[in-house]
Parts: C-alpha cells; structure tokens; sequence
C-alpha cells in the first residue's frame, strides 16, 4: 500500500476502532488497538508466492481458499488489543488460551473499591442425565432466591475483606475472601489466528454462559474489522455451535 | 506397551520419583513422572557438536558453560509432570506462566465435597512506605482474628454454595460463591527451562508467600533430579533471592 | 540421582524404547525418550473430576471421547524427545512447527567431515494443472539423469567448502556454498498433542514426500508407544490423508 | 487517549513506518506494519495498578523500572511486522526463535528466476585457540579468490537447478541443488517483549556476522518507534554487548 492508501485505511480502522460492548450486569469488552486486517493475511500469504495484493474478488478468494485448507499462519499477522472486565471465574477461562498476552489489574497492589461482583440474571440448574450439562431456566422465583443469597453472601465476604484491611491485613491475604464472582480487568492482545480458536470454544454452548457472551462480543468486533477473514472462518474453521455468517 | 509391562513401568518410575511435599495447610506438590535428567541437556547441547556423553567432569562443566552463556534450549529436553493442589489464588499465579501444560479439575463438573479453604498461620500486612510489599508479622492475636473472620465467611460461602446447589443451581452458578481461598487441583508438565523461570519468579521474596512455599517445594524436587542443573541454574541463571546452591 | 542409577535408568530406558528406523538414503529417526504413555493422558483428564485411573476399557474410552470432542491438553503430558538425521530442506520444514524443543548440530563450531548430501531416488514432476502439485514419475532414465546432475553439483559444492576451509575461511562461512540437500541432526523434544499436529499435516500427500516419510516413521513410533491415543488421533483428530488405524 | 490524539499519534507512526533498510548486497528489512509503542506498555501495565497514562516524565520512569525489575509482559502488546529478505543461512538462525510468526517464500510454489545468491565483503577465518570464534580479517587477496570461489559455485548450482527444471522435476525436487547462500523471503510478526530477546542474541559479537547485520537495523527501527523502551532495554534487559542507548 502507499501512503494515501495507508492513511485512509488508519483513519477507516480508527472508526472501527471505538467498538466497545457491555457485558453481563458490569463487565465490558473494548477494542483498544489492531494491526492489519484482511488484506494483512493476503500479504503475508502471498509472500509464499513472492507476489502481494491482487483485485479484491481474487484477495477474498485467496482468503476463502487458505481457511478451507487449514493454512492458518498468515492470519497472525492479524493482531487484536482488547481491554477486558469480566468476572474471576471468566477471566480464570480465559486465560488458559496460552498464545495470548495478558496484564491484569492486581489485588495485591490495588485495593478494591467497591462491591464489584456479578449478579448473574441467567440461571441454569444441571440435569440428571448428563453431568457435564446446564441448562437455562426460566424461573422469576427461583432467580430471585439465588440473587438473594448470593448478594448476601457477596456482601459478607466484602465486609470481611474491608474488616481485614482494616485490621492492617495486606491486600494480597485479605483478597483471598472474596468469592470467584469478582469483577477484574485485564488487557488481552491476542492474534486472529488465536482469536478464532478461542472463539471456537467459547462462542459454544459447550463454555459457560458467561463467557460465551464476551465471545460472541469479540465474534462482533472481529467480523466488523476482518469481514473476509470471518466468513471465512464460519464457513470452514470454526468448531463451535452458535456464530453464524 | 501392553497394560502389564506399563503398570510394571509405572511402578518403577513411582520408586524413581516418590517425591511429594505438603504445602500450606491442606495443598501438596508431587512429582508424577519426569524425562530426561542432568545428562538430556548434555546429549542435546552435544548433538550441537556431533558428539555426545564424556566424562562426568566434563559434562557437567558443559551444564556450567550453558548455563553461563545463556545457552538455555539443552534443558528444554528434561521435563517434568507435576501434580499440585493449592488454593485458587495460587493456582491464578501459577497459570500465568504459559510455556507449559495444565490440567486442573473443573467446579462446573465437580461438586465440591467438603469445606477445603485455606486458613493462613502466615500474616502478612502492607506498610505505608511501599504500596507493593507485604510483611510478616508475628502477632498471635491478629493472627487468631484474622483465622476467625476467614473461616466464619468460608464457612458462609460454602454454606451458600450447598444450598445453592440444593434449589438446584448448576455447579458452574454455585461456585462464583466460593472465596479465591478454595483449594483446587491439577497437573504440571513443564521442562526445566521454563521451570526454571518459575523459580526466578516464584522462589523470590517479592512473590506471594503461599507460592513462594510450592516453588520452594519444586526447587527441591528439581535439585534432587538434577543436581548439576540446579546447582548451574543458582550460580548463573537465577533471578530471585531465597534459593541457595 | 548418581552417576551409576543414572546409567542403569539410560539403559533400561534403551531397552523399552529401541525404537529406530532409517529413512532416505542416509537419515534416521531414532525415540530417545518419551515420558507418559495412554494413560499419562487419562490421568490428567481424570484430575478434572477429581479422579485417576478406571478399567481398561473406560480408560480407552476416555481416549476415545477426549480426541472426539477436541479436548487435546490431556495429550501435552505425554513427551517424546527424538533424534533425526535429515536433509536441511526437510529440517526448515520441520523448524517451522514451534511448540517443540530444537538442538541442532551446528555447521558453524562443526566441520562436515564427508559428503553427506541426499540424493533421491524418488523423482517428481510438477504439472500445468496445479502449481502446487508435485506427482512421483517412474522413469529410470530421468532418474539417472537428475541423479547424475545433483551428484555432480554436491561434489562441486564440497570441494568447494574444503578449499574455502583449506584459504582459512571460516566454518560459518564456507559452509553457505553446500546445498540445501546436505544432512543435518537434531533432537526434537515434543508432547503428543504437537506432534499430533505434526502428522495432520507432513504425514499428508500435501506434504513434501521427503518429510512424509519421517512423519510416517514418527507415526509408527507413536502408534506403537500409545496405542490407544493413535488409534483415536487418526478416527476423529487427524487432518492428513494417509494414516490408517 | 481521545481520538484526535490518536490520530495525531497514528499519522507520527505512519510517518515512522516509512523505515526500510539495505542489508548486505541484496537483502533488506522493512517495518510493514505496527502495533502500539511506548504508551501501549505503559497503559498495559498500568492496568495492573487500575490507572492509565499520567505524565510523560512519569510514564517513561514506569517504563525503566518494569525493565529494571524484568516486568516484560507489558511490553509484549507492541507489536511488529516486518518484511525480510535474507540468505537462507540467515533465515533458518532467525526461525529457531519461536515465539513469533513467520510467513516465508516458499521454493515448492515459486521458481527462482534469477541468481540470487548472497556473496560476502566481509571475511572471516577461525582461530585456533577457539573453536566458537570467527575473526573478521581484512585481506583484500582472500576476499577477491573466496568471492571467485563462491561465485563459481553459485554458478553451477543455478545452471543445474535450472537444468533440473527443463527436465521437468519439481520445484521442491530441483531447489535442493540451491546453496545456502540463496536468499528468501519473509514476513515476521513478533511483539517487543520477544523482539527484545532476538537482539540480546543476534545483535551480539557472538552471532554471525550476516545476522547481526539484520538485527542492527531491527535495533534501529525499534528505536525509532519505541524510544523509551529501547532505552530501557539497553539499559536494563539486554544481554549481548554491542548496542547502546
């Protein structure tokens, strides 16, 4: 590309790139920085063939043709930095995809501030017949129960976790009190290629519901700065039972 | 292998390797299984020249010169599986150290059966002076106050987690009650040079306490598998403050 | 461990892993370690239910039932180290698979003492059709000729190194005049699910048919030391066209 | 940052990206594409503290003290891509660095048209005392008979390479008469964090001259776009010994 070129492609990407979306009761997921798009991957590609972009008809093509047989390298060069706030047990998921940087708020150096814990509005009960299943229930009385408990027990703990400091307790051992429905943040960069598998197992209905609908956000915001590369995905890559083109 | 031949070589690589340590009040580290040793990193860093075993004064200066000139690939070859159980706050420590394989049981398929936290006998309170450290101090009192708010809402959190499970609540629900004290379990396998950096991290008074115990713990099992590694590794490649040759 | 156990364990480890096979015309593929085995992967999977080894038949089907619905981290705790004698074009292919553990032989602290240069006896031919083609020929005269052609240019090209090294010139740099068809060592050190990833894709007719034929060698090695994970790695896992169970 | 900041800040970079370099007689190194720069690692890290950007005095003494105290997680969401084209001697040192990826011409898919080989100005003889070292020596006489001798050799090669092709023999098949000196191409995306870690061993007297070539301008081009933290890599981080700030 030429410089006008890659000056109107920045400023199309800086468009793009105040994509932010709530999540749960009070986590979000933002996108703070990408590097390169679709016709990243066709560069990258193509080095392989000593040649660069073509028309767009042929760089989609080429794009369609490489998830199809699982050459998956050229797309890590397509690389995403995201701002994350999710809750403990989320963030403990997430961070088992290795291929992947994170930093993460500290609570042995920061002291949490308020009650910042998630209060889940989508309830699910197991199921006899298949322990590894949970399904979702629609249940006013039985969710407003489990609210109640838990917003008591989570108000406990932080009453604890404040009494503890108090006591000259450090953040690092006063913090073990607070239950996994704890809110924390971290930033995630994580390449498209890396992306897409983690999409895979968690925009499923095989992950948990709740980190399912951070997936389905950044499933969003990947289609909207990557069209090609996304429905390519979908159509030939993707493992899981939710995302469509 | 048939299934005779492997218990066979399963009871004799148990012989090999019994090492296990307890750690904290309820946790331990095991080591399950290893390959390779001080002579791996000889026979790989010798491929490099042709060549392979000497003497053993003369491979284990080999190890001292790699270790010495940041030659750290040889020891890629010695691996290790562990099996630990630590609290969860451990166990999110842990898992921030990616180059490495991890297996941990799953809350959303397990209940937890019994009330398993962890209860300090180790105090440590932050001082005005440095946001980031944490001390430790010797005050029974506190100490006592400190066991008794713990365990009162460990003892409220589980409650809350059974009755939760009781209304019918899927495991994967019930669990965000629980505190970031919970014991949890899972398995390591690591080589030697990413352990390595672990103990630079872990085994370091700048660490958290309840890490620093199991990286302690790992050091040994390290020293006692291989000596000259360990004994290279402290002199030249370590970064923390506590271990010793 | 001492020096003596050590040479005790080296040799009992020889015994159960004799596992050797050469390949082309003067490489090899030789398992000098391996630690876990079908059920080193069973017993990580189990510590995700808090439980260890069953029968024989639940353990299979634990296999069978991890690699159909694509939880692979199971297989990381199973870890091969090889050595391989192969060609340098062959060896660029196999470095690009980067979770793995490379210790090559260096041509920079090393002389080539002997014209160790792969000549084929399988000769392919690319096609108008598909670019990327490559289809085996059966033509002894055309074989005859390419062999002739390459013999010739090898021998040139290790004069040529000797007289350099002859003028003084160092190894680093003589060496840049021999041919990508000079042999080259390495130790590979990699866990199951890597290499799993490995098959998918070099034991394949996509693949080039110098390095299909150690993928075929490493695939027996891993059929014959997990059986139970190979068969289940090439019904529901393998991405390549030629492994059969 | 607001987003005409961002702007301002995207146009500054894109002026930056404009960095390109020769390297020996045909190849060079061009930044294609970048992610982040100094304030990216100062906003990662200043996650862990719950904060953003402060003051510039004050967001470069963060970056010192991460460096100091070997906090190099946030510097992994800066992100490089550069197009490289390098002898393949060099291009197989640069790919044993694995964390990073890598899309590379591909010699099966692609004729070489024309004969590019790398040929030397810079001769190097080893000495005797040290089996590891390579000495420049400025001799006008050997320089002129090695270049003769090399050239000869390539000449050769190339002939027989092309011949192979009349013949009708693949590409992949032909290409291993090629010698090391050939030069390829590729395109490399890598963060700063692992970037860092490519210059303590490559821009170092103890790596190959050819090598140290590349890695020189990379060390430019990052201080280009990164002032801060490579002044905080020299001062802190890096291990070889022939860069400064």
């Amino acid at each position: 590309m030429g410089i006008s070129e890659n000056i109107e492609h920045i400023e199309k990407t800086n468009d793009k790139l105040n994509l932010e979306e709530k999540i749960l009761d009070k986590g979000f997921v933002r996108l703070v920085d990408m590097m390169g798009d679709d016709y990243a991957a066709v560069k990258a590609a193509r080095v392989s063939y000593g040649q660069g972009l073509k028309t767009p008809e042929r760089d989609k093509a080429l794009i369609m043709y490489l998830m199809e047989h699982g050459h998956e390298t050229p797309f890590e060069h397509i690389v995403f930095t995201f701002h994350v706030k999710a809750p403990l047990f989320v963030a403990r998921q997430w961070f088992r995809h290795r291929i992947g940087s994170f930093n993460e708020i500290s609570q042995r150096y920061t002291e949490i501030k308020e009650e910042e814990f998630y209060i889940p509005e989508n309830i699910r009960i197991n199921v006899p017949e298949d322990r590894q299943k949970a399904i979702v229930v629609d249940d006013t009385e039985l969710l407003e129960k489990v609210k109640e408990a838990m917003v008591k027990t989570f108000e406990e703990a932080y009453h604890t976790y404040k009494e503890l400091l108090n006591m000259g307790v450090a953040r690092e051992l006063a913090r073990i009190v607070l239950p996994l429905s704890t809110y924390t943040q971290f930033y995630w960069t994580v390449n498209a290629r890396s992306l897409m598998n983690f999409l895979s197992l968690r925009a499923d209905s095989h992950a948990q519901w709740e980190i399912e609908q951070y997936a389905i956000a950044i499933a969003k915001m990947f289609k909207a700065t990557c069209p090609w590369t996304y429905e390519a995905f979908v159509k030939y890559a993707y493992r899981g039972d939710i995302l469509e083109a």
